[in-house]
């Protein structure tokens, strides 16, 4: 198989996620099969016009379901919002379109069974958008577990930390309400955590939760907005129908115990995606926030250095890493080119000179070089002489 | 100007950072001036036209002669190793295209000079690439520098530590001869720290230097390699001619004394680029290693709860992030969808289901079902109930 | 009052660390009332006349029923094993002497009444030893919530994590039998995280627990031994009877949301008592394993400089510390002196120089002064020269 | 030798330090030699008497030429002022006594060399006071260098980082000033720094320094007073005439580069004396704010998991440790309890309860038997119904 026709539905924070991937996949990854960005698909004909053209795809659909139909599409990527997907994705499975499907799969568990069952019965490929796994410091936990360097799984302990509704003033936005959202915390970002669980350690026996809704009305929003809305301090007050935050115990099949805590009260947690994992033979520690890092520790190390290493997983020895940069180079880095182009680019189209520019390369040069005629000749040597 | 036409000069790593950026810059910042990727220009004819195809470039050259007098190209990018730096931004400057050199700008102080004169007088715009400065973390301690919120500047100390030739059996690489790379440790990695210090705190005033080559002789590599090389242990040795370590102080011109240090023997650094600044009202420290964090101190905090901050600079408070994801997703998030879809394309072309796919969704609804129902019910829910 | 008469009954870990704190609290803190050390008090005549000499008690009682009916002791400090606090405690309260009693006050709730009625009704004074509400790290998060600038508390979450019992065939010592030790991990690591959450947060409302015993048997020790011993792989198995790891939920009265994690398989954790607090205005983290820091956030920080702060929390503005060194010396510097006389004494009973000793502080003094006349004379000045 | 008896000149913030150690060293190692504390000196008489009382000594003096002939001192404690060092320790050398002097040993290399000979000639031992060299940490770390574990020596770089000064009204205390401190941040804190290099990389070869006085005139303090003074604003100005920070690079005699930076400038840092050491085979890394702390790296460590570890060093494998605590209980855990009798004593002076007593015990026990009935009866208890 040369390539892969892509038809996406959902423009927005996930569309650009995925439509970034796609473009970078190739790049990285030169020997994969090559997605093709066909066709976007949005209910908004400006919005989505304009997303084509930002994202780089190929033509526009405002109908999913003329989507679905067409003949040049092998794969559809549904990404719009939650209450959307089931539908979507049984017309798309009809159609015998390959299917690639954000989390949460569907706002309930009979529709998620549903949704399964139809691509299972059309004989099509199916996935779900559990990102997270693909960190390669998460990998490297993987890796780690099931080369049985932990040795037995005793505990597993995981949080997910916000805090960007703990204004009260924060208006009441689409993802606080249940019929469209489906759930708060424990959805949204539970779920993260449960397929992380799951992933790394193995399938749940039994659970039991507690949530609680701290702030329980909120200013209606003039419109359905984002997550950067701000309220308005004089609007009616609607009533906020799911949860703020979830936590729950579990027991794993494999006898280990697990704690788990979502919350969108948690101050100065932007976006704290962390877990721990206890072994008879070690542990492993990862933080979203330090994507790049896996903490690990081994019980077997010399007795007098025994700790948690801070592994950079940057190494080739780590996945999907020979596809990047150097040793040390993080994911992320190739963005400080970005920002370089941006800055290239505005300065050529407002006519100044960019910053850094060659007196920057020239001050650079006379530093070094003075450094070295100091060296040299062993004396303080000044910038001026050079 | 709608757009700017881009020729590249080079292929390899900086070739594909740079096309990267150019990919990302118009997705990311859709309102700046598009780069178009006219042509890439390398000497080897089947080398290059691979980059083409992975990078996205349009047109191939083999000659940068041919490439910098053609019509349909605006700014030449150089990225081909520094000893070719100045001559073709000689001839691009006299062909009278904008210019965007990657560090260093030259071997020598001679040679930058020659550059930027030659630009000067063609009046075309030129930019050098010292990336580092666009890290949003960093432009966070320029903005609070400029805003007067660290106050007076009395220390800088940066270090820039790598651990990739400590191996005495690595090859003698390009990099580690003189007359191709110009410098070691100091030219490569010394003049970020060197451009970092002028972006942030100011000219330097005088300097002294010390260095070293720890390991002498290495064995000549059988073909010019990356810094990935593995060493011949039988080849013959040939001198290294670059430093393995530069260290030197500075007093800047405003007063701040700085100190330096780059190596290549610092086990256990990857790619540590670090700085700190102290100032009189404040300070701050930065390490690449953690690209999205900057640790900010203010003497002026209340005195029971004074101590460094660590800035997570994704909000939208920070420079270029609004253009990202939402506060908190670090810069590097968006590739753990890029794996995601290397795993759904190779899934599609082996025939197999991709991981996680639709059970996993399934999966993840039943515990998510089953701890609404523990919290409903007040009781342990098995997952076998659901 | 001018000083409080002591006798202490028990002289083990607990024994030791109170020792210590009656002979530092005087001298740190010159103008608390001094505790007297009058006697300490074990069943081992031979075992707790070396401890009488080694912490500096006056007598030794080798029946706490005669300690606490001496007339020259004020206060009885119950340090014995848990199993024996009740009686110890009744009988003193009955005498009227004042109570200080390690934590767990007895193995049951009952028990535990039962001690409090006695002494209230003796009309004398008790405290118990939760001596973690005592770094001051932990005092100034106290000091946060009780000023409001945290806000409204909405998280509460903690966990107590050690590995000194992973290996399977670490012997069965009577911290894991029931019958001494009352309890597991749950009464021994999770009884410090309820009090700070009751120290920190309020009264708890409900909780619901989860508990498990990972190694159900061990080797019998041949003596009752300490956290160190080592097992006989040989010896016959005993059953464990306690938990090694307890989880739990809770609701505080306030409407705070607690999750609590106490376990002794949590390999890499030694002693990691840990809690992290999330409030409407603010957060605060703490960690034993870094005594001295708390890490403290404000929700109105300004917008780009947002984040955690570690706070050292050793500067004359926290609780205690004005009392020991100069800011920045954390808790704990005071014993590099201590083993710094270690050494002297060695040196001195072994007839050898000490190390250092004053050839190297000419030597320091050699490179001290040559770095002067490098500034002086601008140069580079050789050791040899001096 | 059964014990040795010390006389002691000076009694401030070294005063303080040195008699906390001579109380603590043979109570944690009872084996040792056990120091005496026979008479501590100084020139105010009732300003020695507190501290003879406070600090537990024997007799007081009021001129040392008095303590240095006394029959019953076998050993001279002296960490009077730096410029009083030479004159008393050569008397007390030529009085047969043992020398144990704070550093810096004197003001200038010459005294110091005068000292050395002194107490050689005298046949008597002679110890400085670097005890940072005492820290477990930094033991652990010259360890691992003279078992090789590190491998060759790279490079030492070390900073003491202070910002006590920072204000410029702070006033011209004494060690301000050069005639009675001799030197600033080089020789109060760069001196520690070239300890720990000597001690860990070995004997330098040659240095060249940089130095600057930032604020150069102070105003002047009403009395000589200490760390804490506050300056008084229409107070007349005087000259600073020590260093506010020094740096130097060395060359050390076995081929290793090394950089040092003392300053008192450095808004953020309390107390930071930190340093590290990079190998042909390893790393380590220290920072004092963290005392029980070494982070160690092994460049053989496997591919896949390499990166710092973070060492507690409080296990019985580590130097000193098996006299403290159980593992994890880092040095400074002892205090929390010497805080909690600081409050127990203040209670008992106070006539009111200690907090937290009996009560605070009771309610605790409430919690964990609550979670115990909820795990047999696995529902959730309330607290109301215990």
């Amino acid at each position: 198989m040369d390539q892969v026709r892509v038809g996406m539905v959902g423009y927005k924070f996930m569309g650009k996620a995925h439509s970034n991937a796609y473009r970078a996949a190739p790049m990285f990854f030169p020997n994969i099969t090559k997605p093709v960005m066909k066709a976007i698909c949005g209910r908004d004909p400006q919005g989505v016009e304009q997303a084509r053209s930002q994202f780089g795809w190929e033509s526009v659909e405002t109908d999913w379901r003329e989507l679905v139909k067409r003949d040049d599409i092998d794969l559809v990527d549904i990404n719009a919002p939650s209450d959307a997907h089931k539908e979507i994705a049984l017309a798309a499975a009809a159609a015998g379109k390959h299917l690639f499907c954000e989390k949460p799969l569907a706002l309930t568990l009979a529709d998620s069974r549903e949704m399964l069952e139809a691509a299972e019965k059309a004989g099509v490929k199916h996935m779900v958008g559990f990102n997270y796994r693909f960190a390669p410091a998460v990998q490297l936990a993987k890796k780690l577990i099931e080369e049985g360097r932990l040795g037995q799984i005793y505990h597993f302990r995981a949080w997910f930390l916000q805090d960007w509704i703990i204004d009260p003033s924060f208006p009441l936005v689409w993802r606080l309400q249940k019929e469209i959202a489906g759930s708060g915390s424990h959805g949204d970002l539970g779920a993260h955590l449960i397929d992380m669980a799951r992933f790394l350690v193995g399938e749940f026996s039994e659970v039991i939760g507690m949530s609680e809704t701290f702030v329980k009305q909120r200013p209606m929003p003039s419109a359905m907005t984002g997550l950067s809305a701000k309220g308005d301090a004089n609007a009616p007050l609607g009533d906020v129908t799911v949860d703020d935050a979830t936590l729950f115990m579990t027991r794993f099949e494999n006898g280990a115990l697990g704690s788990f805590e979502a919350t969108r009260f948690a101050a100065g947690h932007r976006c704290t995606n962390s877990f721990e994992i206890n072994g008879s033979k070690g542990s492993v520690k990862f933080d979203f926030e330090r994507l790049n890092e896996l903490q690990v520790y081994f019980t077997d190390d010399a007795p007098d250095v025994q700790g948690f290493r801070r592994v950079l997983a940057t190494d080739a020895a780590h996945a999907y890493m020979d596809a990047w940069w150097p040793a040390g180079h993080t994911i992320g880095y190739e963005h400080t080119f970005t920002h370089e182009i941006v800055e290239l680019m505005q300065a050529l189209s407002e006519d100044r000179q960019p910053v850094p520019n060659f007196v920057d390369g020239v001050k650079c040069q006379e530093v070094l070089e003075a450094v070295d005629r100091s060296i040299e000749q062993r004396r303080w040597v000044s910038i001026e002489e050079m």
